[in-house]
């Protein structure tokens, strides 16, 4: 087991609903230690790609992000859900629909930031509809930017993003992916490393 | 000036109603590379600290919250906004006034990951009339933690916030402090390296 896989066997829950509940060290506290790690494996999956740009949905994305971006020595841009006095009318806007809440939502970012060509390298913490990454990319589309690849913590294989997304052709890597939550423990598809 | 200083005049602009908006490296866009020397600078200041756990709020603290857990090699903990499935109700409740929206909204931490005698660092982006820390700080008042520092990225001279946290007995260190915006331009109380 990598060392994601390892924290999420010792330190996740498993919330009826098919919920992973991963608050220790990732959506609420983080281990900067632990993503420093992460981003360096997701720089060895990525490292032949050109990137200049690393996109994240705030708010769970901006931690693993930040990592992402200090290892591969680029700015981190961060999707917006929510208007606000600095951010401007000059966005992309995207909806998203979110089977938790149940609601569409828009993410927007500012059009200054994700120009014509640039190469971005997608990075969020979970994968499962594939909804928020699906708006990610649609940002870029309307940049007329490049996604290079796509950087997941955990991706849920049982649920339809994962496969959907690597049918429409993108390098999509997640660090733990699992099969299955049985008995209230997690089942990984594979060991990665 | 420091790094953040000659950052806010090389790239901040001053919007109507004294916004500093600096979406290009903080708000929006993060540069990693600069937070880090951020960080570093927090860390000389609070070095002589006990410090557990950094405390922030989502989610532009994030970044810089991250980046000073790195340096401090402790956990970093963000105050959220919104309820969820995760977080569940055995949580710290704080109501914090927003003069920029002009609402109340609660922040909460989770009460498992704030406990009675932690140390805390507290990280924000921005301090301007201060309530948001002032949440923050209650936070840690109920979980019985203490408020071992306050660290500011931008704080505004020309509002309340500063003054009362120094009057309290907090040592806050603010990187870049604001004295007042003249003809769009931003002018610093104090040369700070």
């Amino acid at each position: 087991m990598n060392p994601l896989e390892e924290r999420i066997i010792e330190e996740g829950i498993v919330l009826p609903g098919d919920i992973l509940k991963v608050d220790k060290f990732i959506n609420h506290m983080i281990d900067p230690e632990l993503f420093v790690k992460l981003a360096d494996e997701f720089y060895e999956r990525f490292k032949n790609k050109e990137i200049d740009k690393i996109l994240t949905l705030e708010v769970s994305g901006i931690g693993i992000a930040f990592a992402c971006g200090l290892k591969f020595k680029k700015p981190v841009l961060f999707a917006k859900k929510t208007v606000s006095k600095t951010l401007g009318s000059d966005v992309y806007t995207s909806q998203v629909y979110s089977f938790t809440k149940k609601i569409n939502y828009d993410i927007m970012v500012a059009k200054e930031f994700l120009q014509k060509g640039e190469r971005v390298l997608i990075i969020d913490d979970f994968l499962a509809n594939g909804k928020a990454i699906e708006g990610l990319v649609d940002l870029c589309n309307q940049a007329g930017a490049k996604v290079q690849g796509i950087g997941i913590l955990i991706e849920k294989d049982f649920q339809p993003g994962g496969k959907k997304i690597r049918e429409e052709g993108f390098q999509l890597e997640s660090l733990a992916i699992i099969e299955k939550f049985e008995n209230g423990k997690v089942v990984f598809k594979e060991s990665i490393s």
